[in-house]
């Protein structure tokens, strides 16, 4: 075991947790991350710690952590920052083994604060322990069904781990990608980084078996050079996608005011990332479809890109979107458009994208689909427009204007729409290429979305957020390629 | 009366819409349809046209246009192609002063379609009425509360009228903005453009009182130097919005495919666009923000954006979007810092952004914005991270961990952020300075969130979306200015 897993461990695969500062007050942090832990069902065993309470949200609470009777891998600790370090020291003494400091008011807060966060280090230091924080929004991990965070998220576990140096726009980004169907291995909101920096949670989570994606936003680095260094030796092993706050001079200011990080520009970081193997995003939306994407989908032998549009509309955007990033739409062979032109009316654009003219039947469909995917001339596929009848299927009974029967019709055009949803799961396994899906509708809102989503497949709002996440599979692929170069 | 609007009037304020084609199949587009219309409650008459069904949906029906008994001002017609023209001639016998002609089968599907598509711009033209489609997916129009859609459209009225050459990405794209709380006063699928082209709408928009921005899905034009003579007219009157298609080569040659557009370089349209004061889009989403913003916010004196962040991290992507975006986050003044002081924490950040450290009172934040709004300096003001606290209240009773009175603080919480909304809408009255809110909620999650979007302002999902659409704002503001000074 390498000594970054030894010391990591604790904190995203604890057997037990003590929450200190755990409380009945539903507007103290300590109650809504005992909320949020329960709500989730931490797999582990839970021990409130609260001075005064017998029992918070109905279990039993310890004065201190001294007094819980079974060991302790993890303490997450909401106290005030005056007495963390004294809880920090009390851990020590009982065997707990990592720490996570949610409480603000250390370094951020000025010169008194930083004073206490030197303590609290030091602390941590002499007990042999790691610490996440302080001023952090605190961790998730699957494996074990652990919510340790502020925001209020439904677990929805998967294949990206993701470190982030703003806990409020990490959390809610996470929120939000886990509602349009993206799992999550493991979360940190990395606070002050008193200890542990954004580059141990990367060499962690790149050892990390259940970890196939490392997600970051970074606003700065406490040591660049090794920051580069383990996201260059990760990104052999797993995809590292990173958006880095304050690139602009506007946006370094706000980033020394926010963590303290130091200025840089945006240049350097495009050319040191490249170098590292690390795919950049531009905003939280890229850096989500950029990790779903590589997540869910085998990486393309290259950049041709075969269109599925289910409204012609869909396919000229896609193009559009395609050409602009680097993505090639090439035309079809005679052999492909006399197969379409079997199942399509006779008057459909015989070329590539292929617009279905409003036939929607899973038959048809799927000898489109496959035509595309069996052609060595195509690496991916991009399918948009999806996902519609289901919605209508659903809504259309709730105005009342077609009684249950009436509506049954309706109903079997969802089920073919559901059997179209499985054989895009299908046959993205069968042939091995990226299948790429938009729609404007989400998971919630259509249940053939909600069946892509269930096979691991993310969907896409926009044809041209879906042909950017496709260019990165195949950016993806070149870097893996040059790295096979360079060793032979 | 100008001649376009004598002419569309019936299309866009019909008193009474004869459906052709009405169905009781639920897979019908004629059931669809109506069902659209009534569901959202037309204001006009509505009569059902089907040759064999004496009532459709509950409506009484007609067997011909001709049998119903009073004028008809529109008629929405969804019958096979071949009887097409038939039932325009019968329309103009009828008196009925223009037709939406859904049905496909014409010039998109051959020689023999095309020649249907003759013949019925020659009946309409005999009967001097005018024809939008055919082979497209109808017309909105708020002001009457019709829906003449395929897509499954609830209403959400508002100042944004929409032309769109592709039916289902324009349907889809319009239902997803409503969603995220735009509304639309006008909507038009344009089909094939037989008889009315997308400039003609654009004239008809741009005389239209009830419309304030036009927005536009274009794939082609039958007559380029028209549609920008006209856009530039109505671009002095009011914004024009456009997403062109096919704008590469792969773009280009789909959109020959699917709607017989000409080939055209990017490079052209932005050129001819920036002439004509077109704002260019470059997707569906910026084409919802940037029409969204124009509708919504007062235009701002300059390029200079005070960013409020309930959250460090929004701050930092906030200043680099607005810096990459030709916006200016400007330091503040002495007195701006110290006003602020009084009511934020002493290690607040002390300049712009202004990071609200985790302080959450509508008082304290009401200070922030208006010291922020007040300052001459400032032009609009971004305000990022907001919407998440109602959202708590409304879910944490859900999980059943506390109980009704247990959650009640929180309830006062969800409140003290109605509040923050509530003064948001009303600052932006006061101040004149447009205030863009990113929020990762949409309305339907957060009460707050759709307090906002009651009062008409759009939120944004992401800071990169709300610096780019503040970015259009600056630029109509100044394509004005450069107007007045050309006149003067």
């Amino acid at each position: 075991m390498t000594i970054i897993k030894k010391q990591l461990d604790p904190i995203f695969n604890p057997k037990s947790l003590a929450l200190v500062g755990a409380s009945n007050n539903v507007l103290k942090w300590g109650w809504i991350i005992q909320h949020n832990i329960m709500w989730n069902r931490y797999r582990g065993r839970l021990y409130p710690v609260n001075r005064s309470e017998n029992k918070v949200l109905g279990l039993r609470a310890y004065s201190s952590i001294k007094y819980v009777p079974n060991p302790i891998d993890l303490a997450v600790i909401v106290v005030p920052a005056q007495s963390v370090t004294q809880v920090v020291d009390e851990c020590v003494e009982s065997g707990v083994k990592a720490c996570v400091v949610i409480s603000s008011g250390f370094k951020e807060s000025g010169q008194e604060g930083a004073k206490l966060e030197k303590e609290l280090v030091n602390a941590a230091k002499r007990g042999g322990i790691r610490v996440v924080g302080p001023n952090c929004m605190g961790v998730l991990s699957s494996p074990v069904s652990l919510v340790a965070v502020m925001s209020l998220i439904q677990l929805r576990p998967g294949p990206v781990s993701f470190i982030s140096q703003s806990g409020n726009l990490g959390t809610l980004a996470m929120w939000n990608a886990m509602k349009m169907g993206l799992g999550f291995s493991k979360f940190v909101s990395t606070g002050n980084e008193a200890d542990l920096h954004c580059e141990d949670y990367m060499e962690y989570f790149g050892e990390d078996p259940e970890t196939s994606v490392v997600a970051c936003y970074i606003e700065g680095f406490s040591d660049a050079r090794r920051f580069l260094r383990v996201a260059s030796e990760v990104s052999t092993k797993k995809p590292v996608v990173v958006l880095k706050g304050g690139v602009t001079q506007a946006g370094s200011r706000a980033a020394r005011a926010h963590s303290g990080a130091l200025a840089s520009t945006e240049g350097i970081f495009t050319a040191a990332f490249k170098q590292s193997g690390v795919i950049k995003a531009e905003s939280e939306d890229e850096l989500v479809d950029y990790a779903g994407a590589l997540a869910s989908q085998p990486l393309p032998k290259g950049n041709k890109v075969g269109i599925l549009s289910l409204g012609g509309g869909w396919g000229v955007l896609a193009s559009d979107s395609c050409e602009k990033h680097g993505l090639v739409v090439p035309p079809l062979s005679q052999e492909a458009i006399d197969k379409i032109s079997r199942v399509l009316p006779p008057y459909w654009s015989k070329g590539n994208p292929v617009d279905t003219v409003a036939k929607f039947d899973a038959a048809t469909l799927r000898v489109c689909m496959e035509t595309l995917l069996e052609l060595p001339s195509i690496d991916s596929m991009i399918i948009a427009g999806f996902g519609v009848y289901s919605y209508f299927a659903d809504e259309i009974p709730k105005s009342h204007l077609a009684s249950k029967e009436q509506a049954e019709p309706f109903r079997l055009v969802k089920v073919v729409e559901e059997e179209v949803a499985k054989n895009i799961a299908e046959s993205r396994v069968k042939y091995g290429k990226p299948i790429i899906v938009v729609t404007r509708l989400t998971g919630e809102e259509s249940s053939s979305v909600m069946m892509l989503e269930s096979t691991g497949i993310l969907p896409y709002s926009t044809p041209q957020r879906a042909a950017k996440a496709l260019s990165k599979l195949v950016e993806r692929k070149r870097l893996l390629e040059s790295h096979r170069k360079e060793i032979n």
